[in-house]
């Protein structure tokens, strides 16, 4: 019997797909909830698309078994290599990143070309370029690639001087161009929304429209769950769990900053490493 | 029966040991070795403490198991975490960097304070103010966290305007001492040593020394094979591996540039996650 208060599963490379799990959690309060931040292995987006494919099973697995009934992959990196495999023979629908991004970022352009910024796999993948092509052929996409940005995230750096500089340096790749709407192809990015919109306005000489996929995955995943009959009840009391693979010592400030208002999480621990794994055929 | 052609293993969290490891190869062109770069999980500097003991055994054990002679810790954070456990019963003895860089650093010194710049984790170890001390009990000991070094360098942003302003925000934290050494406690900072030799000189208003411990570590080991008598023959061919357990796009560029002059390593791929575990208990 299919249960309707079995939890939403959320995962990400580490913190940064809490912005995502937090508009989940705004958007349909009654649903349950288990985010997975993979901090022991983060980040993703400078590794292999195999390695990343290897981590997201693992994570993927552990969601599987603690009896999620929707899995959001809430790390563009991971999205960006395809959901194929991750929750294959379990009936689990998956909702990535990209194609809810993508989606947002065409409603809200002025029918311009559109920049992504991602991390190096990202770009490299072309995953938003396909999504943005899937449902308009035609419009032109300038992708960037912005590595520095999660570190100084991570450093706190989001209101510094160092950070315009590196913002500047990066969106001058759009200098020239017609750009109107700026993905922010990484969950970290949505911190420093601000710089980065002052740095495009000074490259380009005009405001653009920002999106980041937060919003969009929120609406995906209550159309999906709407469609399918098998949302919560409102009666439901929408229980969360937060856990992650590693917790170092400043995990509570950020993941703070990462989920907005409200009660900031608190996490357990847990070891993925081992899930999934016999089912890929590598271990 | 010992064989004193076996290899030297060296590991690090990731490519920034391989200044390391070539200062060995330059010191002891006859020694064998093989290098471990943990690419699939570097950072170890923002992870916690157990997590760092845990990836570290791992990799130790994969170099035992590959017959080296002794076990060179070419990553701070490890080293700064302590070194024992990782050989244990196996007789290989374990050469870190923390202690050859204290020492390198009292050398150089002319009897001031010692700066040491590191990650997180090493920071926050005392590793070195603890090594220093054993040496030197009263010296004063100044320890600054310099996170975001090593994204910059990961970036090549080695004499970028950004790297410098982020080099002299982070030495400010030395205005007003009477440092006259510094240590660069983490493998990737030698790659930017003339940037932070110019943050330090203006915000101390002098030159200062700068030490860094490959070196220090390499003549650390040539004297511990001498004393053990265990010295690879001169005339033995000294033939190196280079195994990571990732290998993204850019490896190759990130190699060279540690490596430093001549040939750049090639590396093949291993997996390292289980090895050992029975060993520590864990698995």
């Amino acid at each position: 019997m299919f249960d309707p208060t079995a939890p939403i599963g959320v995962f990400d490379s580490g913190l940064g797909g809490l912005t995502v799990a937090s508009a989940i959690a705004q958007r349909l309060p009654h649903e349950g909830m288990i985010y997975l931040g993979d901090t022991a292995r983060v980040p993703y987006g400078t590794r292999s698309p195999a390695t990343v494919v290897r981590y997201a099973r693992n994570n993927a697995a552990f969601l599987a078994d603690a009896g999620i009934k929707l899995l959001v992959v809430a790390c563009n990196t991971v999205s960006a290599q395809g959901l194929g495999g991750l929750a294959d023979g379990s009936g689990i629908p998956v909702v990535g990143v990209i194609r809810p991004g993508a989606r947002a970022a065409l409603d809200a352009s002025a029918g311009g070309p559109i920049a992504v910024l991602g991390t190096q796999v990202t770009v490299r993948s072309l995953a938003y370029e396909h999504a943005i092509h899937e449902l308009d052929p035609g419009r032109p996409v300038h992708a960037l690639a912005c590595p520095l940005f999660v570190p100084l995230v991570e450093e706190g750096w989001n209101n510094h001087t160092v950070t315009r500089m590196v913002a500047r340096e990066y969106l001058a790749g759009l200098a020239g161009t017609e750009v109107d709407t700026i993905i922010l192809g990484c969950t970290h990015y949505p911190i420093i929304r601000g710089v980065i919109a002052e740095a495009a306005a000074e490259v380009l000489g005009r405001e653009v429209t920002i999106v980041d996929s937060a919003t969009a995955v929120a609406d995906q995943v209550a159309t999906l769950l709407g469609e399918w009959g098998r949302g919560a009840p409102v009666t439901a009391e929408g229980r969360r769990r937060f856990v992650v693979t590693d917790a170092p010592d400043r995990i509570g400030a950020a993941a703070a900053q990462f989920w907005g208002g409200g009660d900031a999480p608190t996490f357990e621990h847990v070891d993925v490493t081992d899930r999934g794994v016999g089912a890929t055929g590598t271990g």
